[in-house]
């Protein structure tokens, strides 16, 4: 087993860890260091750029102090807040009988992973997940941690007076987001009203706490997985390592080949991000691929099988119901949601409704007790920008809208998975009817796609939806990669993809409103109007990339203090003479605005007398 | 000279033509040719798929029967047109000064284009832009040919009874778009009421008609252009020629650096497309980078000696006026136009209002003598999202509306340039307001980037702008490259702009509802459901990079006509699984609602006794 991960810190920055009010609560975040600004006209002379600080999903992974084997897995950081709580037992064996198999196959030995716990469970008849609490009005360390986590240290590094904290007034389209920075009763009042989760199996204590909902930062989620044809165990935990690193909220495992199980116990053990299954997948795997020979009782053992490995939440396909599938008929791609088509394959075999939905209560009484949220799946999100919005669709979010308020009568969280392929002018109705028929729980889209026209560049065509559907309400963004519709994304295309997803998601931030949120463009573009290259390569999300294409053209250290680069060549920056203007303005001792008051010709005299220094 | 120019024809293509009411009125356009539709449970059966016909800007590049030698130029497609309307004389010198310097100039006789021909003007006193034409009525063959190719043979092809033409309804925020197929009638009105122009200098022969304006199709920039520190001229044509083979509508020259006389007329005479220029960047080089030592003297000789070697529009920042420039002392990133800056700089040098805006009659009269139509620039424009919609670019906005009617009286095309860097709830706010202060000139973004911590990606950042603002009315997108504010754009990155703007573009006109529109993306849908790769392949963007990402993973031949791909493998595909259901409910002779109604016991069992044929 290879042991090479992504381990490099970003450049420029340091892991800080932010405390909370009790000894273990640690909020880890990444300041990036800026460096000072020359102040022309004044000899020498410097201005210091306070350190920024960002929010960071990569975990101790870019920790130099952190010690990691990934044989043994991330520290256990939430472990004494779930025993602490009192609330659960840890079992003596694993429930699930194909995990009780797994662990006993000899032949898989070289595969497993060594440092298995036995998992923890709910005490008979308890309710560990995190709505439950906030319903009961505890704010858990889970939700102080991130309201810590969301505010980036703004709370304590704000000043009104700053121009680098102004920012936008935004429009969140009537949401309820806090009027100042996030507090930990914020957190729970929204959590306790379902209007956000924090995905968190008690089986997964190894996750830097997260929150997933319209009033907090828009999230992304980024794929990995394994299929029949191609990729590795180890591969895949790299994978995950990668994504989280360069800005995963979340990661959904999707493998539909061998070693599932193994696999996710890797990923699982080694994340710490939250991650999510489409169970169904795996169950599929189980009967050899042959839809019709789905159970029931097959299916809930695999859900207790990752439960009690930890995954933090499923995607369940609950709402594709047997009266709906007739409405795919006349589409143009049908169904394309590969959990949607095998439960429509199902329905139809046994002519009966989908067991997800008619033993969905069963299903929440195992989620309640590790705390395993639901995503509700959108097993018919339209495929094509012809199907958009159809019946089969909004038929399917009425009774995801549904299945939610079940789910709540047992404080089990909810989130509910959305589209596809939409053109623009109907993302919107989109975004209101899963707000009114779902009572605000959060959504979490698929992009969506705004043309079929691109494919390799689908990052991109639901780059534009997703931001537009964020700004509108949306709390989570499923990414795409450059290889959707195509291929298996490899590391590159998943960085790809995450890289997108992330400014995406930061755009619509930005467009919400969302207090604090334009300081790292402002501190950029700072930093690229005063020429500090550095500065703005290490402020952006991908430091290596927009350092290595300044250096394609200009390769030399002196041009990143060189005050002009390869676009325009050394004449005719125009940030150079917007400087040279205001540096004119500044050294005859008036701003730009009195210099043109007092009548400047004097002023234009001297001016055009320093001609020949102007230009270096 | 290299004659290596980017010629092979795009996959199952053929470049068309398609007639006009006059025996040289031949519009070409793109055909892809589609494999058939394996008819399921109908033995071998298949239902052919009417070939797809797209607009093309690649000219004629890509039909292998063009002759083409770059030393002598594209054929002068609408030659007898502009003599045709006996309103021109061909001169017998040029008239510029400098024009005349460089022509005379031995040392660069190895840089020069061979062929060059003298110039063309308006007869004393005449006026020959579409513009003057359309206002007395007259259909010229450039607005017929500019019908017959916006409508892409739809007008021929569309039937309304097929699933293919079917298209979702678009929201145009109230625009005066036709209520059918674009008719020379409906160019002319359009023109004349100045809410769209066809940049078509009559000195650029060779540039294959288009139009510009918020009712037709969005249309998409791309730069070209060296700079002291890079690239040659057989790069720079070539440059042209792959931007608009992937879709580039015109090409703006910024040329920078030497020879930029020399490499403007190699483009021109190679472009399929309208050219835009920025004249200040020439005219700045002549006073070797001392901005104040430009003179309206010198600027107005560039114009001239540009307008006659074909520059079809001119970017020229008239609004930058001197008691707008200490609106920009606060900014976050000031004057980041180069033009802009330009300018303020000389204003402030001499205090005096700037001499494009004391001399702009003066330069419509130049314009309206050869047909280069204005594209107002936005010096003021804002770079960064700190700067977003202030008062200095709002205040040059207004100036540009006023200088919009002073163009008018003149029937002299005007464009108007607009932003930058947009946070998306101030997008809208901008189109609002340049309909309003412009009367309906066509707007030409620059993007917008809707956040500024991305370099390396702004192309992605700047394209969920440009979506939505073309969503909005924006008539032509200025691309952006990976390479945005950290150098120059190498081919890739060419292409890489191209791309993303292009389906940006697109998705613009689906939300918009532009007729015929969604046409091509239900024709790839419906390829990709029926698992005719190379038809999706073909029907993109970009079908190399999509055929490639396919075979990353999947290589074999085979794997094209292979049900499945990597990213799912052969049991999981819920495309095939679908088509299994369909054709299930197919084989029984009945659709799947009728399947349903009539009870399905009987086919379940069926179904399942097939079990073992339904995976392969």
């Amino acid at each position: 087993m290879k042991n090479s991960i992504s381990r490099e810190p970003f450049p420029a920055s340091r892991k800080i860890h932010v405390s909370g009010s009790r000894h273990n609560i640690s909020v880890a975040m990444r300041e990036i260091t800026l460096t000072d600004t020359r102040l022309h006209g004044r000899h020498g002379e410097t201005a210091p750029n306070p350190p920024v600080t960002v929010y960071d999903t990569s975990g101790p992974y870019t920790d130099p102090e952190a010690h990691i084997d990934v044989r043994k897995g991330l520290p256990r950081l939430r472990g004494e807040w779930i025993t602490g709580r009192g609330d659960v037992q840890q079992l003596e064996d694993f429930t699930s009988r194909y995990g009780r198999e797994r662990l006993a196959d000899p032949a898989l030995q070289h595969l497993r992973f060594e440092h298995l716990r036995l998992p923890y469970k709910a005490k008979p008849g308890g309710n560990v997940s995190q709505m439950h609490y906030a319903r009961k009005g505890i704010i858990t360390p889970e939700m102080e941690y991130i309201a810590i986590r969301e505010n980036q240290r703004a709370e304590e590094l704000f000043t009104a007076d700053n121009q680098l904290w102004h920012q936008h007034k935004g429009n969140n389209f009537g949401a309820g987001m806090s009027t100042g920075w996030i507090t930990p009763e914020f957190v729970m009042q929204e959590v306790a009203a379902g209007r956000a989760i924090i995905p968190s199996n008690i089986n997964h204590p190894e996750s830097e706490p997260m929150i997933i909902g319209r009033n907090f930062l828009v999230k992304i989620n980024a794929n990995i997985g394994n299929s029949a044809v191609t990729s590795g165990i180890e591969e895949e935990v790299e994978k995950a390592v990668w994504a989280c690193r360069w800005g995963a909220d979340t990661i959904m495992d999707l493998s539909t080949g061998k070693h599932i199980h193994e696999t996710r116990e890797w990923i699982i053990r080694n994340s710490p991000v939250p991650i999510g299954t489409v169970p169904i997948y795996q169950a599929l795997e189980k009967v050899n691929g042959k839809a019709e020979d789905l159970t029931w009782e097959l299916f809930r053992d695999t859900l207790i099988e990752q439960a009690e490995q930890g995954v933090d939440y499923f995607t369940i396909h609950a709402g594709v119901l047997l009266r709906y599938i007739p409405l795919t008929a006349k589409r143009m791609t049908g169904i394309v949601s590969r959990g949607g088509s095998i439960m429509a394959k199902w329905c139809l075999a046994h002519h009966k409704e989908s067991f997800l939905y008619t033993h969905f209560d069963e299903i929440c009484e195992i989620m309640k007790a590790y705390d395993v949220a639901f995503s509700l799946g959108d097993g018919l999100r339209p495929g094509s920008i012809a199907d958009a919005n159809d019946a089969a669709q909004f038929a399917e979010l009425e009774t995801l809208g549904e299945l939610t308020k079940v789910a709540w009568e047992q404080d089990v969280q909810v989130m509910i998975e959305g589209p596809g392929h939409v053109p623009m002018q109907l993302i919107k109705e989109n975004m209101d009817k899963q707000l009114k028929h779902c009572h605000e729980a959060p959504f979490y889209t698929l992009g969506p796609l705004t043309t079929d026209i691109a494919p390799g560049y689908d990052h991109i065509t639901s780059a534009i939806g997703a931001a537009m559907i964020g700004w509108f309400g949306t709390a989570m963004l499923c990414y795409v990669t450059p290889k959707e519709h195509l291929g298996l994304p490899n590391r590159e295309d998943v960085k790809q993809g995450v890289i997108t997803y992330k400014l995406a998601a930061h755009a619509a931030d930005l467009a919400k409103g969302h207090p604090g949120a334009q300081h790292r463009d402002n501190a950029l573009s700072k930093a690229r109007f005063e020429f500090r290259w550095e500065d703005q390569f290490n402020l952006s999300l991908d430091p290596d990339t927009a350092r290595s294409y300044h250096d394609e053209t200009l390769p030399a250290e002196g041009a990143k203090v060189a005050h002009f680069c390869s676009m325009c060549g050394p004449h005719f920056c125009s940030m150079k003479i917007t400087q040279e203007v205001r540096e004119f303005a500044a050294g005859k001792g008036v701003d730009e605005q009195e210099a043109l008051k007092a009548g400047m010709e004097e002023q234009s005299k001297a001016f055009i007398g320093q001609g020949g220094e102007i230009y270096s």
